[in-house]
């Protein structure tokens, strides 16, 4: 059923001529707080050639991985992270804000790089032993993703890994993941 | 560059032994609020095989469309939108919820099915003529995908239509975006 998996024998974006995804990548300052650079995915995402070549990163990066289902934070995380789901041919988890999802759940505090919040996922979302991939576009101080890794332990998921479109690495985010493999593609 | 964009020659969901996507999309009553029957496509979107068939039903409506941009609404609508822009090779935009954006922007108010609410896009996100596509999970009243038309106009965007994965047809959303082609795959 359904559409043909993206053939894996094509060029990946770091072969012949490689578009920089860095150039597609703006940096605001002072947002959302003084004092913080935000790194703006947005001119990527509405770049067809951009686009592509940021979510074959991770295809090309996964797609021998076996994974099960892509988990994708809110909100940038569904971005990368749906597309990779249905290039990969595997099922896609929202983990959302408090207050969205409808059905019994489980629920994480994290600390964000700026402020706190939490993070729900609803319990029948992963199956045990379900090999799982959290994406999202930035890691930062890692709370996010390692809220998320703890909810999907909770559900007796195997969690994989986590990708990031882009890694702020001066966050030391890799040290909240430790223990799991952490792929970027664009260093800060 | 890139991975092939599926080819488009393969089997839609309409053919050979059909999957129901209704099948996989449960009924949550008294979300958000009571007396709401919320439509909750989690479960479409885990299956792998349900989540496949869900953007194809895009893609096969689509692919002869020759558009320049996916536009997702927050945040059902990033799941849907983008791997969709994906599949066609597409650029990505998001309309977000107010606060997310970090640069110049257009701000539109609408009403929801339960409640109001504000969406911005950057006013650089699509450029003059460009064949922009709607996207999000379900249409109710339309207040949010029409709100989301009058921000691409705005913006001198060529707004070719609006597709949904449900449609709410008892809400008369269609009315709400008269003039534009509305396209749904599930009708409730």
């Amino acid at each position: 059923m359904g559409k043909a998996v993206p053939s894996p024998e094509r060029a990946s974006v770091t072969e012949g001529e490689p578009l920089q995804l860095e150039s597609l990548i703006r940096a605001i300052p002072d947002f959302p707080l003084p004092g913080i650079l935000f790194r703006d995915i947005t001119p990527l995402l509405k770049d067809k050639a951009g686009f592509r070549a940021a979510v074959d990163c991770f295809v090309d990066r996964f797609e021998k991985e076996k994974l099960d289902i892509i988990v994708g934070i809110e909100a940038r995380g569904y971005m990368l992270g749906a597309p990779l789901a249905y290039a990969l041919g595997t099922g896609f988890v929202p983990v959302r804000k408090p207050g969205k999802l409808p059905a019994s759940k489980y629920t994480e505090e994290y600390a964000l790089e700026y402020g706190t919040n939490t993070l729900e996922i609803h319990d029948d979302a992963v199956g045990h032993g379900q090999r799982v991939l959290v994406v999202d576009d930035l890691l930062a101080t890692g709370g996010t993703a390692a809220a998320t890794g703890r909810l999907l332990e909770r559900l007796g998921a195997d969690v994989m890994g986590y990708a990031f479109l882009i890694e702020l690495s001066f966050l030391n985010g890799r040290k909240a993941l430790e223990g799991k493999p952490v792929t970027s593609f664009v260093v800060y």
